[in-house]
This record gives structure tokens, sequence and C-alpha cells, in this order.
């Protein structure tokens, strides 16, 4: 029994405690937060431990680590724990600098500790499907890949601020899966931003509506289309085309009831948000972790991963200032 | 290029004046009606002339009858054309008593002309796929047959007293189905109605919603689901359970279309009615039809198959008034 | 924490015992089961004791029963833990024999003690929201009902011939949701059968596929298309027309990818047996059970509605052989 | 009735005749092409004449002209034809050669003659749906449009050399499209291509895979997503993002057919081309061209219509060469 020092008890640490709880090889060891009411309320429902930083980095029970906490804290926990020798799962991304990120991969390396960075969507049952059959040679070579990603409704404009921006807290995710689809690092980036969702998130200097267009060294390219609010659910899809067809990921709808009457046939929405949509991804992403902590496998999605996937945030918003391609 | 005098000038007429006038080996040489006004409409748009029934029949330059007049003269027309030796299309039903559609079917055969029968449903391109795929063995033998069919809204009360009633002007097209796609005919039939949809097709003495249980000398079994209403357009569908999987004939829907919004995703109604559905099915019936006076082919659909239908029809009243499964 | 006596440590006794497990309410006190091995090893797995029937009737820390052991022991355990004053969960049927039911359900009444009979099916978030919706008018009143229900693969004969065969067994399901839906119970019943899938289950005196119409007090009327075999997966759908339109239950797919090629789009097949489907339906009937254990709801699904369903059943088997309508 | 002279007998111009022939205001009074047998088969199927170019639009019986020839000539017989007062309808484009194209539309203008540009694509029911519905205002505000556009299989390597390449051919339809949803004129693109179905289309100096970005005025974006070769049929479609919610135009499948089995459920794949999807957008179109022809209307799609959707290919062609965004 693997026990966990879970780094953050807001919304995402949450979902990851259940996982942690329920998985038959982990326990949650204990809870840090520096807002004590969540920390207590978390580490209670699980019965695990309150720890402060300095605790759970120093305490030998303590096996592995999950970060899950505010994003500016990750780089210098990775540290401490890669330090202490502990298995580290982080939440991405590593740091919205990607100097210290380099640094801080760097520390990893040097105390040889196997670093996990979450990018959930590997693990959606759909994607990795597609993936799988794209390896298999079902459709052939790849050659152009559609990414969608519209979350239902935008983050309040303080959100952006300290987000590092819409690429590198929301596209982020879609580098990543445009890399984890298609198997090759990006040689060019080009992309296009606009302000049609919030004045406020334009006045705090982000963008809300994004289209990117990236080339990989097999001529194969990728497009993300992007909005930080879609009206009508959280909408995920990729499109992959190869030689010999078609793969596609759809949305996964709030129910499988349909009612048609004099004004159509109406289906349910979208399942609403990332807690519904990739419930299945945490658990799967978690059980990968495991094999990790227990030696049985490699973290299939590394530093180097998280760290690529900042390199095209921040190549994406050199393009969208630049109005120039961006060569990588 | 064949002459062809039309018998009724009235909506389904109008279906088939459009269809022989656009095939490039018939036209249309005559029209029918005792209403003059709607005959010489009809005759003006195609050029062709009105005639009486006797010249019609009398005419030498007529090569083929399209009889779609009034129910209860098709059998009289039938036999009036098969003794000049014309080459007849008729609308179903023969005649709503069966004694009177042996008699007509028996002249016909006396004189040995080609009668085919427009179960215009067999010729519709997904039911033709159904029973294609069927024969190709691609879901083995088949099992179950479940046909749904479902009007927008019911006709007037005063309509079904003379149709012969539910059974008899709209179910027949489905049980020419069930026989269509089978290949057999049923050892027994049981029936079940209901009226739900207007009190004065009640008052009428008739139904408006029905089940049909059949089963087949195979043990194959089909079931039909009828409503004078849907609500959303007109309901066609099959559904063909096999001993490898199943085939389904959907619904076409008005057009390709979908909303997706906070109260669901909304995509378009099944086409409205019949004239829309079944367009390319009137069309293609049309082309066997020509095979037929071309000498090219025998009626696919026969007086047979009329008089099959019909009693499955009666056989499904009998049913409904007893309460027992009929043996046929 | 409510203590729970699991009865049956088969397949769906699995089912039951993780979601015990997991509920905050529950516990699995006991596991009680005539195969010793697989008691122990249920158990073990989620630290529970072992006992006899005669120890977990006895033992005053079980509040609630969960019997989900053979069908022929269900009455009586029933009837034990009904004047051991314990709430009880009883997997369908309560009994074969419909008199034995009743003595049955005289003996839970005399000991007014809570007993809710699983049909699962009751609580499918789809089948569940097609009834919500039409309470609350979205279509009118309820005119036809179609259950669709194919199991993907044929049991052994050797379990029809204990079973009670398929109306009894399978079909009980579909009898219930009829009901569930409609909110009546029918008046009349008619079935037809068929051995279509395997030879064996003929020789065992049952039927593999079967068609059934029941008529309702209102009018409505229901159709059930039942088989034994489906070859794609576990094929469990409703449809439901109404005045104002149409709601359908549609099958819940394995996953969101399609592949398109030359040969067509391929989508996933339906989830493949009710493990798979009825997951979430599972966690909320015991979510409904937890509610009756702690008093804050009545059965939904009492003794009178397993034995209207088996009333059902054998009216259904009544009509299959005498080839007649059965009045209720 | 309009007598039209129809310039071109090969496949766009075959249907094209048809329409003129079926639609009850117009004749095909000539056809007009340089391979004589091509130009008689058709004439004579339609019991037209055959003309030369200069009897043709010398003949005072020819009331408009309907150019399907050779891309090189349309901006020569647009000048010819204006000069002799007929109404044009030209297929896209008036010329490769923008100075060429707006030598010819001044010359259109100073002759006051209606000139319609054939880009059948607006006339597409579900595309033309989507533009009522945004400007009904269901969605709201516009915000991001998505074309994909692919061919069942690339074109011979010889026609890109003479066609202008792929942007001029083939996304010229896509950016007409972007101007008909959005309702206005880009601000900005970008084009990024690709050789990976054909090495003889690379050889031939042109690209067969490829995706623009376009910014509009409003903010609003729009990208566009073309490949040679789709492998599955013809790949239309647009989603059409908005401040409510999304309208997506999906493909036309060649049938309403499901085969469900062990591998899945395969439904039949996107019509296979042009012929067959954009039937009813032909018919459409040239239903407007004769409201054009009868003083009914104004051509919907001008010349300065074909002018900017070859301005904005010029423009991809421009950036996909320096890597730049181009600003219009």
């Amino acid at each position: 029994m693997y026990n966990i020092a879970l780094f953050g008890a807001g919304r995402i640490g949450q979902v990851h405690a259940v996982n942690i709880a329920e998985h038959k090889e982990t326990s949650l060891y204990s809870v840090i937060d520096p807002y004590l009411d969540g920390a207590n309320a978390l580490a209670e429902k699980y019965g695990a431990k309150v720890q402060s930083t300095e605790e759970a980095i120093a305490d030998p029970n303590v096996h592995g680590v999950l970060i899950a906490s505010a994003t500016d804290t990750h780089a210098n926990l990775i540290e401490l724990a890669a330090k202490a020798g502990k298995t580290i799962f982080c939440e991405k991304p590593v740091h919205l600098d990607i100097a210290r990120v380099r640094d801080c991969l760097a520390t990893v390396k040097a105390n040889n500790v196997p670093l996990f960075v979450g990018f959930n969507r590997r693990y959606d049952p759909q994607f990795r499907k597609v993936r799988e059959m794209l390896s298999a040679g079902s459709i052939g070579k790849a050659e152009s890949l559609l990414i969608t990603s519209r979350d239902p409704s935008p983050p309040p404009a303080e959100y952006v601020k300290v987000s590092g921006g819409m690429f590198r807290d929301m596209t982020i995710h879609d580098f990543d899966m445009a890399r984890f689809i298609m198997g090759e690092d990006p040689v060019s980036i080009y992309a296009k931003g606009s302000n049609m969702v919030d004045p406020e998130i334009g006045k705090a200097g982000d963008i809300d509506t994004a289209f990117v267009v990236m080339k990989f060294p097999s001529g194969a390219m990728a497009t993300i289309s992007n909005s930080r609010r879609s009206g009508y659910g959280y909408d995920q899809r990729i499109e992959l085309h190869g030689e010999k067809g078609l793969l596609t990921a759809n949305n996964i709808k709030e129910d499988a009831v349909e009612q048609w009457g004099e004004n159509g046939c109406v289906a349910a929405k979208p399942e609403h948000f990332f807690l519904q949509r990739y419930d299945a991804a945490y658990k799967a992403e978690w059980n990968h972790f495991v094999d990790v902590l227990a030696g049985r496998a490699k973290p299939e999605c590394s530093g180097y991963d998280g760290e690529q996937a900042l390199l095209l945030a921040d190549s994406a918003i050199e393009s969208l200032k630049s109005g120039l391609e961006v060569k990588l």
C-alpha cells in the first residue's frame, strides 16, 4: 500500500483524493494546504492526516506526492520531493516560466526520481482509442488532426491574470494532445486569437477564442479550435484524418434520451465539464501512476512533455503578438 | 416511347404524372378523371389529352394505364384494361373485398396482361438495401422484424369510413413490407388496436393506433407498430434482427443541420410525409414498370401480392374483433 | 452505518457488494453462501464475516439483508428476514410460483418490514428520464410503448430449465418496465415466441425469441421484443409515443469513437451486458434502498410489483400455449 | 421561356443542361463546345442546336448564357456576352489572374448586364439554413467558423498544373463559403499546406492538404480544413459557433441503413462527390438565376464575390510561400 501526500485540497485535489482512496494499492496518507479548513475537511473524509509541506516531505511513510496546489508552487514542491526521493505526480504545468521548468527538471533528473505530469486527457478512453487505432494502422499515415476544446463558460477575468493566459492554462492540454496523437513535435506554429466572450478578459490582456495551426516533420498538420465558452457544455473532440480515412472521438452526451416533436429531435448536451467528462481519465491516469510507484512502468507523460507543451504555448503567444509563424 | 393513360388526377395521380413525363421512355398521353377541372389542369401541364374511360381503353395509342383513381373503381378499370390488352399499373388496393380481388385477378390472368400493384415502399432505397443485405447473407437468417409506420397527422374521420379502415388503407403497406423483407407468407397473425388519436375515428368504427404480431413458417416473427399521428413527421423505419446482427433502415431527416445550445442538441424532424420520403421510391417504381412495359421484366409486385396484403388486413381485423390469433 | 448481510456471493452478489461497501451509510457486514470458497473470497475482499443463514438472521447487528442467492431460496429467506425484522432487498423474482409469492408477501406484510424487489432497470438514468419527462407532460398522454431487450448471447440450455423460462427470467424485467413507464397494469396480454437461437433451448421446452403485446386501461398499448442473442452487445431501448411526440432511450455505446472509411462509418457496439450498462442503475438502486433502511423512503419497487411482473410472465406463457389473448 | 446558350458540354455543363431543360421558364437553346462530338450529343439529348461562339453571341434568340467551358475562356466569353447584352451565369472562377478579373468586371459594369458567379454551395440547403439561422439570431453573434472540405480522391497532377492550384480551384469554394456565412470580408489570412496525398501533385508545385485561418473585422475567425483525398466520400461540413451555441451542417450519407454486428455499428459513407451532394444546390442556384433573367432578383453571388474569393486564394498562396499572415 503506497501512502500519498496530497498537496492542494481544492477542486482538482478532491478529484484525485477519491481515486487515491479507492485504489486498492494506494491510501491518502496526508493533505497539505495553506487553507487549513479545506485540508482538514478533505483529510477527515478519507481518514488522512493534515501535514505541513516540511512534515510531508520529511515523512518516510510518504511514498508518493500528488501536487495539485497553486501553479506557482509546483516547481518548488517538485524539487523538494525529488530531493527527498518521492515519486511525483504533478498537475500541469510544472511552471509558467520555461527556464524555471528546465531548472526544475534538471533537479528531478539529478535525483533520479520518477515525475509524472498530469495531462489527464491522454487517459480519456476515446482519445486513447484514436491513438491506438492510428498505431494499429487503421487509417494509414496521419495527415490532418483537428482538436476542438471549448469550455462551457469562461473563468473570471481574475483567473486569467494569474493563469498565464488561455494558451498556457487551457490550450496547453491541446498542445499535449497534438503531440500525444501525432507522436512527433511540431516544426512550426501559428496562432490567431480574439476577445469575443468577455470584455473583462480582453482588459486583462488575454484572448478567449483561438485557432492554432501546427506543422510536423512528417508533413502532417494539426489545428486547434478553442473558446472559453460553448453555451452547450464541454466540447472535447478530435478528428484525425489519415491515408485511408478518418477517426473521430466525439463528445459524450449527458444521457441517451431523445425527444422528437414538432420542433425537431432533441438530444442531450455534452457532459458539462471536465469533472464529468474526464472522470474515467482521472481514474486511468491514477492507475498508471500506481504502476510507476510500483516500478511496473515509467511515466508515460514526463517532465519533458510538460516542457514541450509549455514551449508550444509560449510560441503561440509569440505568434499571436507578431502575426508570424514561429519556427520550432 | 410508351403512351400512358392516367386514371385519377388527384394527389397521387400528380406524383405519377411527373415521373411519367420525365421518364425518357414514357409520355403522359391522357388523363381521365370525373372531376374535369382536375383532369384538364393536369393534362395541360404535361401536354396530354383528357379522355373518358371508354376513349382511353379503346385508344390503340395507349400502351399502359396507371390507375390512381378512387379505390372502388380499381377493379373495374383493371378488368377493362386487361380485356383491352393494356399493361397495368394499379395503386393499392385492387379492391377492398377480397372475393372481388380474386375475380379481378382471374380476369387479368385470362387476358394474360402484366399487372403491377403499386406498393411504393418496396422501392425505397433504404428498405430495398435491407432486403438485399439480408439476401447477401450479411446478418444470416432473419429472426425478428420490427416495422414502424406512423403518419404525421390523422386523416379526417370521413376518410376512414370509405378507406376500409386503418388496417386496409395504412397497415396494408406494412403487411406488404413484412412479406417483401421476409420472403415468406405468415402462418399466424394477431392484432390489437386502440382509438387514442381522434375520437371521431372511434365513432366511425375504426382504430388509430395498433400493434400487429405475425409468425412465419421459418419461425421468424414480425411486429408492426402503427399510429395515425406521430407529432414529428412521417415515421418510417424497419429493424431486422438476424443470426449475426441487426439491419436498421432509419428515417430520413428534413436536413442535416443541428443546433446545440443550453437546451440540448436539436436535429431536424423526419421528412414530413410520403410525398417527400418516398419521392425516390415513386421514381424507382416507375422505372421498374417501364421495364415491364418494355418486356424487360415481370412485375415484381403482382396482383397476388395485393391479394395477400389484403388478406392479412382482413385477418388483422378479424383478430382485433375476436381477441384471437388468426391462423393463415 | 447500516450493516448488510449479503446472501449469495455469485456474479450479482459481487455487483452489490461493491455498492454496499462504497456507500457511506452502509457496510458489508457478512456474506452467506453455501459455496464457502465464494463466500470467503468476497468477505475477505471487503473485510466482512462469513455467516450461516441462521447466524445472519439471528444477528442483531444485521440491519438489512440483500438476497442475491439462488432463485428458489428467495421466498424462504424473505420470510426468515421478515420475521427477524430486517429490512429486505431481494433480487427478482420473489419466487417462480405465484401462490408461493403471495404467501411470502403476506408474511412480509404481517411483520411490517420494508421489502424492496430489485428491478434494477427502473434506476437506469435513461429509462427514468423517460418516465420523468412523461410525468412532466413533455409528450402529453402516453399512447404506445416499445421495449427492446436482447441479450448479447444465449445462456446454456441448463439454465432455462431452472430459470422458469425466458418470460420468467428475462422478459420479467420488461414487464416491470412497461408497468413502471405506463403507471398502470395491463388488461390484456398476448405473446408469441419462437426457438430460433439455440435448438437446445427448444429441446429444454423454452423459446428464445418473442414478441409480447399488452393493452392498458387507458387504451395505451405496449409491445416487447426479446431475443436471447443480439450479436452486437446488450440491446436495451425503449420508445414511448405520446400525443405530442416521441421519447426514446437509446443504447449506450462502448465508446464515442468512429472510423470512417471506404466501407462506411463504423461506431462502437452497445455496451456488452448488464454489468456495464446497468452499473449506474445498480448504484442508484442501492442509494434508494439506503433511504428505505434509514426510513427516509418507502420501497419504490415492492413485493406487489414483483408479484405483478410474475403474473404477466405466467399469463404470457399461457397465451403462448393457447394462441389466445389473456384477459387480466 | 428564356433561351439559354450553354458554353461547355463537359461534366459540369451536363449538370446544368438537365436543370435548364427541366425548369419551366428556361429551355436549352444551344450548346457551344470546340469538342463537337460532345456538343452534338448534349444538344441532341435536349433538342438544342449546336452553335459557334460567334453565332450564339450574335443570336437575338439567346436570352442568357451559361459559361461552363474551360477556365481560361471564362473572361473572354463574359465580355462578349456582356457586350451583346446577355444575362450571364458563369462557373467560378472568372479568371485565374485577378487583374484580368477586374478588367472583365469593368466591362460587365459598363454594359450593365447581370452577372451571376456560380458558387453552388451557397445554395446547399444545409449551409443556407445555417446562414438563415444565424441571421435569425438563433446563436447570437458569430464567433468561430470551421469549414471542412475534403474531396473523395485527388485529381490527376496534370489538372493542378492548369487549375491554378488547390487554393484557386478547390479552396476558393471555402473562401466564398466563409464570406457567405460571416457576411464580412476577412482582414487577415494565414495558410499552411502540405503534400501528403500524391507526390506527383508536389512535383507539379502544389499542395494537397491545407489549413487556413482568417480573421474578420468583427473579431470572429474562421478556419478551413482541406484535403484532396478523404478515403470515405465527399466531406462537406461546417460548424458555426456563436454566443449562444453551435450550428452544424453535417454530411449527407448515401443512405439511412445501419448494420450492427460483432465489429460495431456500420452506417453509410457521405455521398460520393459534388454531383450527388450538391444536386439540390445546382437546382436551387438555377432557380435563382431564372429570377435574375426575369428581372425578379439581382445576382446574389456577383462578380465582386468571384473577385474576393480569388483574392483570398491569391493571398493564401502568398502566406503559404512566406510563412507570414497576410493583411487584407
